[in-house]
């Protein structure tokens, strides 16, 4: 195994770590990790803080609190990718929907 | 008045109002602005919410946690930016110290 | 309506206005835009700003003028950008071609 | 003279002439070189072109609508550069009135 | 043919010979290409370098120090660009065995 | 000890080894952490990686096809951190000769 990669393994857990509660709730450090994602404009990182934030808890208007700070703090450039954060939420409840009305059956 | 001019103003009006309190206490908003400027790296901006989340209440713990967010998702390109924010930080602390000692005389 | 969302939409609004004229003709701003975008390398808004453009009458020399000063202000980092600028130039062109042979019959 | 240090020239060489009159004329890719500085925030390139526009002729009101554009498409993680920006035009036209009551006693 | 044009073909002709042997080896530059579009988040351009790397000999474990760099450098944001890398390398790495056992054949 | 606190000197750990030989060598890494570090355009990062090319021998022909490949890749917004790193540059050399000549004395 290459030491590169074992490092890079060592870097996905202190990744993985960042995100544990701590002096912080876990609510708050994935909405901290959803806006570092959206003002760096990674549309995957933003997806995958948007279901760990749906997993804490975080309501739509919370959402879009966080999204409004993202797009003040990164400006227009930031649009492309705030539409499709909205559009993933979006698909995101629905699939929870369907489930809950699947399981309540 | 140049409509450039009244235009910037207005964008500061909401660069002011996306961190009050919303569906998100005032605390959080300023966390995520906190990690927003250190990952897009501009030392004016930390300090400036650093004094803000200070005057919210965030602890030394909270402020770690936040900090260690922010060069996870950053990377090592934000450590000299996370130095400086750990020395303000100190200075505000010891600022507020001082205060607190002439005021208790 | 989330606060944030209100927000957001007021920040669409001064999204908008910028672009309009003032000071600076309509055509001048979305050549701003045009560069920023591309040296923030962002295909959405470059597609933008180029429907813009041409609606404003930019030519293709103009064009490739900005397209320019984006590359060498912005490196080779920004080339699959213009790559896809270009291309999006081109099939904005044709479809004008298209329509106006179109009318013409 | 290393051959990266020659190519370093011939890069310096191509800077300067994308800012030379073509399609565009030279205030305008000022402009452009101005409002890509701001957004990738470069306060020693916006000093640069701060002082270029001024020798094109651009007037405050005009600076003011690049600003602006400059602010809503790179957010506000550029304020302190505004603020910078602004500061150093303001001395620019200090500098001119001086050195023009100088020259009309 | 617009000057803005003629310049474009300079720098990509600039582009080219910085990656040419000099007083470091082709090799290195290579890496210095990948490890830069990593960080600066490029798939297009990291795929270009990790072809060339691949025609300059770079072995698996060299690649996996340079990802590791480029990820410790960046941080976290830049995992999805690592993990497409990583994908690409394999497909590279598939095709040329490919291509090895039919001319053994 | 607060837990980001813990977090972060890990990641100051990961840190110091991805520069460690491995199948690359120091010299190598180095070099890759410092092209990384100007087209993300940090000073400080750039400072402490010419010190370590430095020390691992890389000659000035090195150097500057290093800037080269960052400054292509980089743009021009890079060329005030270029002039810079060329100024530290010397006078790391400058630091190296009188130690020299003291020391021969």
């Amino acid at each position: 195994m290459a030491s590169g990669n074992l490092q890079i393994r060592r870097f996905f857990n202190l990744d993985t770590r960042a995100y544990e509660r701590g002096a912080l709730p876990a609510k708050t450090k994935e909405l901290l990790g959803l806006v570092a994602s959206m003002v760096l404009r990674c549309d995957d990182c933003v997806t995958y803080h948007i279901v760990r934030c749906l997993e804490e808890g975080v309501t739509d208007s919370e959402f879009f609190d966080a999204f409004n700070v993202a797009l003040v703090v990164g400006g227009s450039i930031t649009i492309p990718h705030l539409r499709r954060a909205v559009e993933r939420l979006d698909q995101c409840r629905q699939m929870k929907r369907k489930r809950a009305s699947r399981n309540s059956r």
